[in-house]
Parts: C-alpha cells; structure tokens; sequence
C-alpha cells in the first residue's frame, strides 16, 4: 500500500472517531508552541495540548527564522496569542554539525549547489534555545507576555525547563 | 497555575507513560509532513502516524518558504525521508486575507512597521496546495520520491488528496 493510501485510511478511523463541532480559529488556551520538527517528539503530546488549544510551529531545530517569526506574527496579533513556548531535544541532527558538512551532504547526494544555505547548526544546546528564546522576547513585532523554552528528551519524554 | 507549570505538570504525565527507548533520529516511515500550525489540526493524528515515523514541519499556512526548504533538505538529505505530503486546511487565517490588511494589524497592535514582510495570504486554496506541493517537486535540492496534498476539514476531521 502506497503511503497516501495508508493516509487516506488511517483518516477515516480518524473521521469515525472525531469529535464535530465548530471550532474557532484562536488557539484557546493562547499559546503558540515552536518546537522541533525531529520525529520522536510530538510536541502535544508532551506538552499536554488538546485539539484547539494551541498553534504548532516546527521546523529543523525549532529555530528562530524569518519564517517562524511570520507565523507567530500571525499567531499572536491576528489569533491573540499571549504565551510562547520554544522546544529544543536531545539527540538533535544539528547539535555538532557545521555548514561546510551538511553543504556538501546536499551536493554529494543531489549535485546541487546549497552553499548559500545557513542550515543553522549549533554546539551548546542550552544557549541555542536561550538565543532562540531570547529572539522571541526581543522581537517588537511580537507581544508575548512569556516565552518559555524547554528541552526534550527523546529517550524519556521528559521536558526540562531552561532558564536564564 | 502559569503554562509553564501547567507544561511541567502534564509531561510528568506524559513522562509515566513514556514508552523508554532509544530511538534513532531517521523516521521510520521516511515521511516528511509539512503543515499548518493551526490549533484545530493535529497532522500526526489525523494522517495516523506514530511516534518516530515521520518529520513534521509546520508554519502559518503550510506554505513553502526559504526555512521549510532548509528543513526539507535535512530531511531527505541527511536523514533519509523519501516522500512528503503537505497539508492545507479549510478556515485558515490566511484565506482570502491580504498582505496589507496583515501589516496594518501589525502595525497597530505594536506600533512596528511589517512592511517588508510577505505573510503568504491566498485565495484559491487548492491552487495553493498544488503551488506548494510543486514547489517541493521541483526543487532539485529536494529529491523526494513522491509529494502528496491534503486538504483537512477542521470540521470534520478529513483529510481530501487534491491531485493535479
């Protein structure tokens, strides 16, 4: 079976077991969670978030990028978010990697050129989820109350908070 | 009680009946999702995949930009995903919005300018879709062996394929 068909039927024992009903688009609890895109960790599930109650931003590393701060623009001055909370792990495929080698990876398996790619590796996990946190305060076009950061790891499901 | 404290409560939760592993970092269905942060949507539930199976990159929209390209390569690349899907939604935010009604919100909510910020609003949401799913096809950084689109229904829980 194909994979859009293996979708296709695990969505409807999803669609059988869906609870309808006329959800508005505010995230009811007012957070907006940055996390990880690695495929061990299921931010709400961690994080204890129903359905509707919180916006899910992931990319490589749960990094701050220009992308990131689209959304949460949108997140919090268009769906009244209040609180963020960014979520780095263990084990993550950026922690000791540099651009030199993930450039070269891209050109060895593709022939592409990704020399003007910033795949945003870093080297000590606990101040790269500080700097992320910290872009998140810092940034005026955004107005979060809070902004917490955590870091999961992927061997236990424990969340650790890291502060300042 | 803060969110925080509500995070750290429902991850010891979590953490109880955490499955201990260890897990590597390749997702075992080498699947990479890209979808919208939407509160309503939950793309690892309604597409039924598991813990460790697949990548799930999500923004405002779902949309291809510069960042979920980054991420995409690592996926494929580094991390050995063979095939994508990227998921819309019905009721999206950016749903016949425009990039100057978005700024002016900015604008007023925090007094900073976001002029120069594209928040890729649309109007034909399956045009869209099939937009970003090509975006991904062709790329030739990426090399995925196939990229499928859905469509999920907020209200009930339904993922429709849109194929070109």
């Amino acid at each position: 079976m194909s994979f859009r068909d293996e979708v296709l039927e695990a969505n409807a024992a999803y669609v059988a077991a869906f609870a309808l009903g006329d959800r508005a688009a505010p995230p009811t609890r007012r957070v907006a969670v940055l996390a990880c895109m690695d495929a061990r960790l299921r931010p709400e599930d961690a994080l204890g978030l129903s359905l509707g109650e919180a916006h899910v931003i992931r990319n490589a590393g749960g990094r701050v990028t220009d992308d990131v701060v689209r959304s949460l623009m949108l997140s919090t001055a268009v769906l009244g978010t209040r609180e963020a909370a960014v979520v780095h792990h263990t084990d993550c495929g950026l922690l000791g990697m540099t651009n030199e080698i993930l450039r070269a990876r891209i050109t060895e398996l593709t022939g592409e050129d990704a020399s003007e790619v910033d795949f945003l590796p870093f080297d000590d996990a606990e101040r790269t989820l500080l700097d992320d946190v910290l872009a998140i305060e810092r940034d005026p076009r955004l107005a979060f109350d809070a902004v917490s950061g955590f870091i999961y790891d992927v061997r236990s499901g424990r969340m650790r908070e890291v502060v300042v």
